[in-house]
């Protein structure tokens, strides 16, 4: 069985994030995994570029309805036309997610996949407590290495 | 112009929350607002019986394909089958959003909320900041009629 | 238990068409069914303007994120902004169909009702048959009454 | 630029039907196509299985939220959780679409398709034509070898 694991974070990246995204991308496709992202550029365009390079298979759900929008380095862009609904489909077709910076699209996509009981991995982004003053269950990592380890580790226990 | 407020929260909710989301509910009817909710139970089925008692109209659009899904209290159900995608439909259709509690469903619609440029009121909830520390643009209200009267104040000066 | 009925046909329609619809929209309205439409013109404005001339309740579902798109007469507008993919929403938030005229978009529309087995009443329209020369089901109506008369009866036997 | 061709049709088709899928699928890829089809089985399958067996890739776009469901033979599965809207992304996602036997979900396929612009063959399938006696366009092929010799065709002149 394949696994589909979504690299999500911002369009607009700082160098360090998109060096992550492209060696988290890398890493990815060298255990076998098919990258999903949500097609545009910044997080999402680096981990199709690292997926790619290591000779995997980059999937791009777009929101706009224009295949012409996607970024470089996909094997398959599907144009959705569904706007920020396509978030929910960057998250349902994945088994896992790890999430490369913060913005608030990117937090869309990890509360959806918390919503839905799939493991995220966090690289920085996002600090999430309730006002109870519980921190919700969010893996950390500190690097590209340790998040794919961490989440394909989660995933081993999943059906 | 009749405004389009979506009132967003847990299913599974506390009766303060339930008591908040009814008074928020009523609050937006007697202020001429549709009152939009994901349409099932807890924060959403409360916030639509405000609206009601106080002589409104409460819209549900529901994850399910089937209207028998739909709490009470509703004058328009829409099953509309995208499942956590109708999470993207509850936001695009409102013009502001107040979120009561909290839940990973609730986050993703604050998030899209964010996302897209809309004003976002939240009573209780989420404290959520980036790694650099920055505590991100989420209004906070005591109790129902400070959110109401915030989130109004805020559409006000939106065209 | 309120009927939902969508009425569907092209924005661009002739004038018997619009005339049709109106009538349509009011005689569903008088029957106490919600008529549902697209948002847009042509036939979608003009049955939104017979039920809430006759004091009913008409909702659109429309394909832009823009609810200043809207037809007038509609109680609510949802901006589905998902593109083509909204007529999903408008058949699977009905319990009926009534296509007046003929469209692409109408054909998909009345093509997705029998998909997932609502009843649809054609007036005018479509004339579909597959390559082995069965005529495929669909009932045809003369007129605005019988069209209504024909659908509120299969519904009387939907539970 | 490569060409993505929807290869639409009904789960439960005949043995010539899927004999077609197969063919056609086989030379989309042969052609250099990405193969689309709505994941599940029947001709989308077949699609599939011929895409795969001359070396090319197969996309499938399921209307449930679950890969499990998906045929064999999909390089990538999408599974959408979207229902019948779902066939908004197949259409949306294609250059062009060629329809094998007929059943109402690929007559809505059709119908996007021809609503949105988009060349359609069709083998066999539907005959449809509006009550003023004009029949639609709608390219017919004899065989699997005309219908995408007709296609690639038509997209040749499409930017």
């Amino acid at each position: 069985v394949r696994r589909y694991v979504a690299v999500v974070g911002p369009a607009e990246a700082n160098d360090e994030e998109l060096a992550l995204a492209r060696e988290v991308g890398g890493l990815l496709a060298a255990a076998g995994c098919i990258v999903l992202t949500g097609g545009l550029g910044g997080v999402m365009a680096a981990a199709a570029q690292g997926a790619d390079a290591a000779g995997g298979t980059a999937v791009g759900l777009l929101p706009g309805p224009d295949r012409r929008e996607a970024a470089e380095h996909l094997a398959v862009a599907i144009p959705t036309g569904l706007g920020q609904a396509r978030n929910a489909l960057v998250v349902g077709s994945a088994d896992g997610v790890i999430a490369i910076g913060g913005s608030w699209g990117t937090l869309s996509e990890v509360a959806l996949a918390a919503r839905t009981g799939r493991p995220v991995v966090s690289i920085g982004g996002w600090w999430v407590q309730d006002t109870r003053g519980v921190r919700l269950d969010m893996l950390a990592a500190d690097g590209a290495a340790e998040a794919v380890r961490l989440l394909l580790g989660r995933l081993e226990s999943v059906p």
